[in-house]
């Protein structure tokens, strides 16, 4: 295979699949998608890009601002796609991320992670610094007053939103008052501005919109706006307009979509995007095939599922275990099954986990490899 | 923090922690690993040092070889300490992994992985110029088809073993016979050496010994030598010795140890080298800690274990949930609960994913920063 030409991950704006970084444009001629090496990650372009405007569809017809998590591709130029389509700033979980996509040209940054420490408060201020507006959000007091600390030491304010707990358990203030006791004491402390409420809900509908509505009536009561209002998750998009409080929503999944998605009924395997290509390295025995693709790829994230992935051309056969380089596939209930050397094709469980195993990806349209695109905000893990 | 030196991934031989690479070197002063910002994975050395010395006279007592797997560490400075101690060769999983461990000057691989395809089969041609001795191991004739056709294609001969499945149920032929009956096939195709015989026990020591003690008379009975009979895991260390057939060893994670190690039996949580320093972000609840550290850190790998991970200071606290940043922590059973802000240290369920999730990891001794070693094989799918 000749040599792939790159999308550098800081000059997304430049460097577009098809013109730049495409294979043909170094005169190396076409790269097949069927010629790539195992194991390898596609993502194809078309599915994408009708994904992208799917879902800014959805929430400009709710009149919610798009606010796209870029953890679930973690590369620039997809971003810029997202934005060029409606998406109005974006959403990191690390600082690390963040300074990637600083450096790609991203000017509205939302980074929903209780931030703590010097080491990272003072990486925050200077991020503060370059963006033309950074939000960062917080659950707990210990958090406000490191960030008013920082923003004292280095002249800068920090924009934030209140997590609240909705219904997932994770982070979050776990009731309305208090969120607004939070958001009261963070007030009385420099160089903090409140912006309003945001959560992660993870599909609980009602008591996301139980918490918000007596948020607006606690907040309103005590003379507080609450210009934001924040909600996230792929699956929830088609729901988001019965959340009429609701001023942004904040999706990762849907640019790539995947099996969880699919099971959640807000995707078909059309809208998959990503395919993992794996070479069935071994048949040990008549109902067992062993892929080159482990957890180490596929990452042993079931996401409440059976097995590690959806086999396309097989999809009766079932991921049932991981090693970390081999995928060991039960083909007991499969009819037609695969023979050694057969390349196959996986949609993964769950796409995000799969973009941070790899340094690059490739995009494809067509079954063409148009270009490799770096992974380039990959193992940001501070 | 001041910034560290790097241990050089490809000249391990020059670069020592506590002489080159160490932050002392630099003139910085000396760095306290409990400075590290969160997340961040901390390595032991005198620890490494003491496990890397009892396997080696563990295997050294038995009279087996120690080829030491790499996947554990993937960094070529310490599996130099590992050879200095007296290891014959190292094991690697994929090309790429062993790639970068003959550039950093290993000569002697084992390749533990079915090699297919033109584009693989093209680069151990080349590794296999490059070493004084490359050996791969396969369990059809598919794979021994390939490997002998790009011999031809390279001039290049390919030292073999057959890969036996001696109860894991993963890769491997299935009885002593298919065994003989695939080493008489590759031994009628061109450049293909045929030098014994493989297995990755998972514990099933009797029938490992079955398997192989069945073996050598099929191939004693038709006069084909078996030179090399080669076990592995960390766990099966101890008994090797019941294995009087066996000729040498490969396992990995004893260098690190970790939670599967310790519930094997085979280490004490003192035997623990890898620290995963993170910080508790969040407490919602009374019962609920949050950290910085979640499946991007852990992995979702539970290897048969409860929670994903022991936090070292609150042992009766469970991680049992994770999202890619946040490890949710059950609190409901500990005493003693930690504070938001508060720095704790994790030893993994399984070391060697989490070495997959890094770019570094630091050497640690006495509590100091020694060095940064970059994670030179990290992330080499291929």
């Amino acid at each position: 295979m000749p040599p792939l030409a790159k999308v550098p991950g800081t000059q997304y704006d430049k460097a577009t699949p098809g013109k730049q970084g495409s294979a043909k444009g170094q005169g190396q001629g076409t790269v097949n998608a069927s010629e790539l090496d195992t194991p390898a990650v596609t993502i194809d372009l078309d599915v994408v890009d009708r994904n992208i405007r799917r879902v800014q569809e959805q929430l400009d017809a709710f009149g919610v601002a798009n606010r796209p998590h870029i953890k679930t591709h973690k590369i620039p130029w997809l971003a810029e796609r997202q934005r060029a389509a409606g998406a109005k700033g974006i959403t990191c979980q690390k600082i690390g991320e963040a300074e990637v996509f600083a450096d790609a040209g991203f000017d509205d940054i939302m980074l929903t992670f209780n931030i703590l420490g010097d080491a990272k408060t003072e990486r925050l201020a200077a991020l503060a610094r370059r963006l033309k507006k950074l939000t960062v959000v917080l659950d707990n007091d210990v958090v406000a007053r490191g960030l008013s600390e920082a923003g004292k030491r280095h002249d800068v304010d920090f924009r934030f939103l209140i997590e609240c707990d909705t219904g997932f358990h994770r982070n979050g203030v776990q009731t309305p008052q208090e969120a607004l006791d939070l958001a009261q004491a963070a007030l009385t402390m420099p160089r903090l501005q409140f912006d309003g409420l945001m959560t992660y809900p993870k599909g609980n509908l009602d008591k996301q919109r139980d918490f918000f509505q007596r948020s607006v009536q606690l907040f309103g009561g005590a003379g507080i706006p609450l210009p934001v209002i924040s909600s996230g998750g792929s699956a929830t998009v088609p729901n988001v307009g019965e959340l009429p409080m609701v001023t942004e929503h904040r999706a990762g999944t849907y640019i790539y979509n995947d099996r969880m998605m699919v099971a959640a009924g807000v995707a078909t395997w059309d809208d998959c995007a990503m395919r993992i290509r794996a070479t069935v390295v071994s048949r040990p025995t008549d109902d067992r095939a062993i892929l080159d693709t482990g957890s180490k790829v596929l990452t042993a994230d079931l996401g409440g599922l059976t097995g590690y992935g959806r086999i396309v051309e097989y999809p009766d056969a079932v991921i049932d275990r991981l090693s970390e380089e081999h995928g060991m596939v039960d083909l007991s209930r499969a009819v037609e099954r695969p023979k050694i050397g057969e390349i196959v094709h996986i949609i993964p469980n769950h796409t995000c986990v799969v973009t941070n195993m790899f340094d690059e990806v490739y995009a494809v349209r067509e079954g063409k490899v148009e270009a490799v695109m770096p992974v380039a905000a990959r193992g940001k893990v501070r």
